[in-house]
């Protein structure tokens, strides 16, 4: 099982920006924690975060073959990149969608997930614990 | 700690029907696998299930000074329950909204949830997992 | 064939108050006129009323094994109870929708039924009538 | 009682097209089964089929006088054809209306009847029944 | 100047049917009417009803040539008929579009002419008088 | 039968501005045409402008008595003064409602008249003619 | 002149919970101040209070001739329970509503109430002063 | 505790029109009867009506410092005058919203109030009743 | 293979009027350039235009045995005719949709092709071309 | 350059009410601002507030031959007045819309203004500067 | 004639994935056919994909000078790049839109293309045919 | 004071294109203004201009501790890059948001910005002026 956690724009912010809504923990602490877990539960694990909606999309199209699922927070894109959604589609990689906020709290925008109806389930509204328990999933599906 | 798990209605018939929708595992399996887990990171945990609006709702506001968190899949009152959502607000408990199935990916009318924007956060497609996940994290609250 | 006819809330009051928009007859003598066409067309036929959803839904989960179609006329809940239509398409019975008015013809909020799209049929606006009609279009079914 | 039964565009296919969808029936099926309940019962029936708009808006105007009810299966027209509603309310025969299939189960434009308002009532999905039923209703108005 | 008069489906049975919404007089009373202000104005007119889109298209098509204004009134055609529309459009004749009723205060499906945008004025809810009107509006234009 | 011609804002300005959409003539110019045409018909006519919605409901509420008919160009605020509208259904005199130009060729927000279902009729589109052919109407309801 | 005071779900809770939103006060003290009023006034009054929408029917239904007014705080219900406004309208009891907080100036789906087009009249946002207001309006019929 | 009652556009013809909607009483027994229950209760009271929106607003922005609540019936301005909210919201006298009429019975365009959101409370459709009551509402506060 | 050219309303005047919309070409040269790619490519190609609904699908429902595709541009009734729409599914005859002009371009009631979702594909914009690609696409079925 | 500074509705409230939101300054203070800057660049300015739309509407006609630009902040009226963008249209005087507050960061009747299609262009959300951009803006014309 | 045929988003994976989709061609095969239509035609052609927006700007500007026809399959981007059609319409370069798939027969928010106004025409849902004819198209316009 | 300049998609071709809409100047022009601008008011001014989102959000995110405002004309990316909007918000350095057309008088997918409601106020419709008098608001902060 390898597992390739993907964040999109503006995550690379998390812990210095509007940390009352976002929370303390940079993404390094994030994906430190996601190390911890993935060693634990023996399955491999990488990272890769961009601004750019097109890079997102070269990176995933790249992980076939050589990723079993991903745990995807695309940030703003996931509310309007119809070219993200296809990309997961193409590649038919599962993967679990995290949001470290509450999305149905928030602006009207924000409610409708465009990658949801793709997504094997997802996750929001818990925070950083959101990544840790999307990587729980994932290491139950090879039970 | 105190985690009181909440269903709705047809939820008493998990593992009998629509199984290709809904998975294999009763209700029953799923409470077992939570009391496991309970037990292990010693939490109280109790369970209700109910096909009645209003039984529920008299559940939830029985809660206070009782309970902790919810864990709360509403079934079908997810989507039309104001009722259920003015309990859950009134009584001010936390609580994580669990889906089995990836209510995005079905009919419109599943699409919106009442109880979201005020939940701590929500599951939503990883099957009986859901609940497991949604325990974890509530029990990561005491850290 | 074993039918079962539910009806929802306010259809106890039939026969006594708005006549002129739901007709003179009572729900007995509906009743005693579907039993007739039963027995003429020797199939069992049972009746249920509620004014609770949730009775409603545990009626329906009851009826597995014992019930082989569904005469439904669901009053109000019609328009709004997806927990009716989570209990129908959970037991697979095919169900009759009813409707003694023409909903179509009335307010907005009646026009759309949640319960017609995964109805075998339906029958509206021909006041007591459908009830029969659906029971010989059951009847038919076993031909 | 004189009833006219009316069927609009593409209705003359029955049987032959999309049978898992219409059913196996001809027309002349559908009718002949009719003839005989009218037999039955002592009533006259006729029938009229045609694609043109504007032939059946003829034909139900040419009906004053001779005909007591219209049982009309308008086919597309039922979702846009305001000219064949209009016709319908001119004349003031009486109508039930009937679709073969469970117009709520298909396309979103099909969910619109602009004639169901006008009807005595409608009867959908439940197959070539559908017109025998309403035959019967219609037989039962002479009580 | 010459004018032709059109009037589109279920307009021929004017006088006759919904009296207390549509006037007393019949087509060929309105139609007398106008060819006396014809007369005395000295344009020519002439008349076509049907209730027929095609045979209503083919008549516009043509007028071209031997038609200097229309007025139309298309009925329920007015709601729906974008083959109307294209047909004024293309003979590019001037128009009057006239209803005998207030279509603004009947159902919304009426409040929308996809005719009046490309009339040159329209007339409604005046009775038979808007024939008239329309009309001397036309006999205007030649001042 | 005494009739009030009635003019909202900016038709003061007739004649001076936007000619190719509004015509040359000053109102001044349409007022002269409709005294002659009811000198001729033998009906009183006054005429009031203002652009002022305030200033125009009080005249309206003086017509009680005195008045028979309106011919209302209420303008700008045909399109959201619920007033003006309120006003003329309080003093229950009929009125016809033009517009010189054809408001359904124009901005969206000018498609809808809030006075129209209230009008006994209404022309648009004729230019000046509007009002003298509201004008005939009237002394048409008289005959 | 017998009132019957209704209310719907959680209201039960009033003077416990988010007291800064609905108010210090407790159902029983509301009651109380009524059942003040109602000796004063003369009347015969009585309560009633249920988070079960089906007991709320079935209460509205058995109000029946003992009962000659309701004054109903539906809560939640006023928003979706079509059950309730035709068990209203059934028993044909006037009723004035009432809502403790301006829901107006709350989410938008508290925006829409399903009783009030059914209603004698409605008092929100005036907190528990809305009830004795209801209660003189009543009184105030006997005049 | 000074109090002024504002009445917007057509309110000056109460009683003299539509009586069977808006009720038999003018604006003058309406204020007598608002001034008996001030003397009553010893607080003073004023009266304002016009049909202009600028003079209203004129009017609220001179109340500062000389009244300290405002009832008021806006008339049709309650449905689109947003220059009235802001005049209430400009010198936060808090204020009750009042409908002679039940306006959520009547045209859709009747069913928002600009004001509602604003205003400390409402009352609608209970006839003249609803000043006295909201009369009431405003002496309570002095409590 | 035979193909079937079908042509709706107005396309019979193609080339005479609005040719800055439609271009220079009637209806008979484009059918004569179908007619020279056909021999060159050997297939068998038929045409057929009409102003009427009902003789279109009439017309597509003889095809049935005798026609492998058809090339249709339906003109006008492309957005509201589900009678063709119905039609070309009951003969399960592949087609392409074709437009002169470019539709997404016009008036938004011409955005909405009710055939698109029904057709092989489309070609809309190119002109007289698009009859020309039609065919070399069809004719590319055989390969 | 003659310059005319038109305020609506409640404008002339500025620096006395709700400062948190429209600022300290009062309108007297803006216009002398205004004042400077205009004899700075030598353009004659002149300055206009009223609450009453019709008094606007007759300023904005006065203005013709006597004012070359209006700087224009409707308040309220921008998002309803049609008279007000009439008048404007009609006169043909260049315009620039400002606003205060940041209208886009409030209520969402506040979102769409019916001045700006018209507008040279507009200034929203920078206080009492919008005003001098404004007027550098207009005197910026003249370079 | 030079001709750049722009692929978007994903469509480098064509032939490798969602083949029953999308057709068992890789992009390398439909430029090797298209080179070869070219040749035959003595056009010059050019190719361009990537996954990014950003790049696809600058290439379609880089156009300027160089290319004198687009063939552009916008991919993902065809429903919300407002960049992509800006440069489009900035470079001035006469494009032709084309899709592989069926757009109007997938999902609702493929239905739109923000591209389709500003193009010179479009062909959709013909495979890779769509490519060949859209170039053939292009040549065309050089006769 | 630091003020960043940051021009979106396409803004690079100011001055060769669609000068009638976007005007003569190039960016470039515009940029030397704004430089002579900063140096008289003695604030420091840099310039980016991208057609890529990602690269414009990374521009933004590294603003952080080295910009004090920013200037944004983000071209199409305003009206859907969500992202844009999370990384101003993110970066909290406040923005003044400028557009060189008139965005309300253009399609209708222009009318809506999502940068707006968290601007600190904007400037539209007033060519390359826009950026000259946003740079003096913003050297008016620091007063």
């Amino acid at each position: 099982m390898r597992v390739l956690v993907i964040n999109g724009p503006n995550l690379n912010l998390l812990g210095q920006r509007e940390t009352s809504l976002y929370g303390e923990q940079s993404l390094d602490d994030i994906n430190q924690a996601l190390r911890e877990i993935a060693q634990q539960k023996q399955v491999e694990i990488d990272f890769f975060q961009s601004n750019h909606e097109g890079v997102l999309v070269d990176r995933i199209q790249q992980a076939q073959g050589s990723v079993d699922a991903f745990i995807i927070n695309a940030g703003a894109l996931t509310h309007y990149s119809i070219a993200l959604l296809d990309a997961l589609k193409a590649v038919q990689i599962p993967f679990v969608e995290v949001h470290l906020t509450n999305i149905y709290a928030r602006e009207d925008f924000r409610h409708r997930s465009l990658l949801s109806p793709a997504a094997r389930g997802g996750i929001f509204g818990l925070g950083a614990d959101a990544y840790s328990l999307a990587l729980l999933a994932i290491c139950g599906w090879v039970k």
